[in-house]
């Protein structure tokens, strides 16, 4: 098709009717909003067996070009997944608007009364690597919004994705809303990605979700604001003050709930003077639950270890793999964690309140955790329904990005004839 | 001097010492930062001789650069503003802080405990032109809410705003704060601007405040994220059912108040039904108070008005200079102001509900107003106490942006050994 090697040409494309449908959507009704979305649901669950069957091509291509288990296992479909995915629309259907939203509401003297309500952000553009849910997560999420999506999945999903979007575009047309509210771009071409980031002319914010190379490549190139979604380089900090069950029950739910999901914990930082102790006992029962413990100092003696090299420090595994490292004190955890996170989810264990308090003031991530498994770093489990990634930049959104977060504001102002003095 | 011709090497190291700063900053108490705020304002006082002096220095440059009458009277600094510069530091440190302020709190089934707290950005860089005051306003913003701040003022305003700086120094020198807490760019040499705009290493946002020119550069350059302050291309709608009373003030005091502020009004659009007669005796009465009318189609009618070009659409020109114009009904308003617009204020006229809420919903602009004068698109008049400008783009702050929108956020998360299931 000669469309699809004219890459700037089809890109400026989705882009200007991506602006076109934003506007339509900016002032679309929540009933409508939310009939699209229920529709969608439904094509997708109608749907299931032909999305399964594209996902199988996805899978073969998957496992010639060789990825790893845990790759593999994002990108698999089956019964039970697509009913989460059509859960997972059904939830954002069922959510609060937020566009309309009063946010704030106050009286000034000069008799001003001031609103501050939600607005759609525009065209968001989601670049995403091997999840094909995401496609109807982040368009789900977009759409309830008010904002139009431009979805670029990973070449993995391709096949996955478009028969997602697909059932995505039908529950629009049944709701009256325009269809290119939520567009997949339909070539796996990198070309593709570069475009959109530079697209300012149409596309309001990026989120960028996966691995260093996008994240590198978003670094370089954007020219649209992003909404960073980098690794989940999550620590757990045991202190000397740490509950022996507590410990035990946290570093292993964080570790080996899922492995593949960026809340699993990557590191465990242990205080010295609880090596010997409980941080031998949570490292035995990692191994004996089948995780790959890479340790270093006197960790490293504790049997069935793997000796940590430099690289393991700031590595996200996504995998059965977990590092390992005594420090010297609260301060010496914070410092490395400083160094090598991701500034995405970051906890403490331990009884001693100054500790908790320390950590919650001297670390700058977006989540911290005192006591508290890491996978529960999700928008659901904060109670936002669904998200569109957890975001690791300061700008706008931070943490769990759910529809609230995919909103902008502004402020209607209510005067009678009044005048500035 | 050497240094200051390296440019690379002299904003690397502001880069470098403005992020240490921010990390002693991000945890000072809010005590300390008072005392910094009311040390800074101590010293203009005791120094605004010396600074009025500088001034002069600014004025004359200014003259032989050829500055417009409105340029001028921007770059100026007597007594009254001096005063003006002390009450505004000392306004901005009797603010609450917003560092560690718990925005929203609650609880989850799974027992988590959630807190939502603010946090400083980290590093702002505020790039401005010929306004000296804003060295004083977006220094003490920027420490109120933590943030270390890399400040760039215009060639315009370099002697004004050096001697300004130095009493923003010392009063961080007799609270106990790092003194890069507040740096000012110590050359008039433009390459240092584009350099700021690419330091994604050590500034986490940046704020520009200026024409064409600047916005431009930073749509071109900037590899930071930006807080983009486009200009005020303010519009007033008269619509057919506007009171004759309100409509009168209201366009009076938003075009003659201040003609060089960003709120002040450039266009105004008249319902054709009242060309004849209110929209023709508002233009009067603009005429009347001195403001050159720049009319089109029947409102080119009214004695005194000169002809518009097509040029005078979409145009700032912060002077007694206003477009005016006919429109068929409200949503041929709405469009001009959709076309020609800059998002940052737009005012509707009317005794009509129906119209005003059209007007709100159907205009994204960041401050939207119903029968008031647009000179109140002010952070004081907002109820901030101050602001570092008046932010058009739609990425994290918008509007009058004042210390809290000068912040991010980060979760906390309590736990009692909590585990996901």
């Amino acid at each position: 098709m000669k469309d699809m090697d004219d890459i700037p040409a089809l890109m400026a494309g989705i882009g200007q009717r991506a602006k076109a449908a934003s506007q339509a959507l900016a002032t679309a009704s929540a009933e409508r909003k939310h009939a699209a979305l229920i529709g969608a649901a439904d094509a997708v669950w109608a749907d299931r067996q032909n999305i399964i069957k594209a996902n199988a091509h996805d899978l073969e291509y998957g496992r010639d070009k060789g990825l790893s288990d845990a790759m593999m296992d994002r990108l698999m479909l089956n019964e039970d997944r697509m009913r989460g995915i059509v859960d997972g629309l059904r939830a954002v259907a069922e959510q609060p608007d937020p566009v309309g939203e009063v946010v704030a509401e106050w009286d000034m003297p000069s008799g001003l009364h001031i609103r501050r309500i939600r607005t759609p952000l525009g065209v968001i553009g989601v670049i995403y690597e091997s999840r094909p849910n995401v496609t109807a997560d982040a368009g789900a999420l977009c759409l309830k919004s008010g904002n139009a999506v431009i979805l670029r999945g990973g070449s993995e999903s391709f096949h996955s994705s478009t028969a997602i979007h697909a059932c995505l575009v039908r529950g629009l047309r049944q709701a009256g809303l325009p269809e290119d509210a939520v567009q997949l771009v339909p070539t796996r071409d990198r070309a593709a990605v570069s475009r959109l980031l530079s697209m300012t002319d149409t596309v309001d914010v990026i989120v960028p979700r996966g691995g260093k190379g996008l994240v590198g490549l978003v670094q370089r190139e954007a020219r649209v604001p992003v909404f960073a979604h980098l690794e989940g380089i999550v620590h757990i900090y045991l202190d000397k003050d740490a509950d022996p069950k507590k410990a035990l029950d946290v570093v292993l739910n964080a570790k080996t709930r899922r492995t593949g999901i960026c809340g699993a914990a990557e590191c465990l930082l242990v205080h010295q003077d609880i090596v010997q102790g409980l941080g031998s006992d949570v490292i035995a029962a990692l191994i004996a639950a089948g995780v790959e413990v890479r340790a270093s100092g006197d960790l490293a003696q504790v049997e069935g270890t793997v000796s940590a090299s430099d690289g393991d420090w700031g590595r996200e595994y996504l995998d059965a793999i977990i590092a390992a490292k005594p420090v010297a004190d609260i301060d010496a955890a914070i410092a490395h964690i400083r160094r090598y996170g991701s500034s995405h989810t970051d906890c403490i264990v331990t009884e001693d309140p100054a500790a908790a308090e320390r950590f919650f003031q001297h670390l700058d991530s977006a989540i911290l955790m005192h006591n508290a498994s890491t996978q529960f770093a999700d928008g659901g489990e904060f109670g936002m329904g669904a998200e569109i990634g957890i975001a690791t930049g300061k700008m706008h959104a931070r943490g769990p990005v759910g529809a609230a977060q995919l909103t902008s504001f502004k402020y209607l102002v209510q005067g009678n004839g009044t005048v500035r003095g």
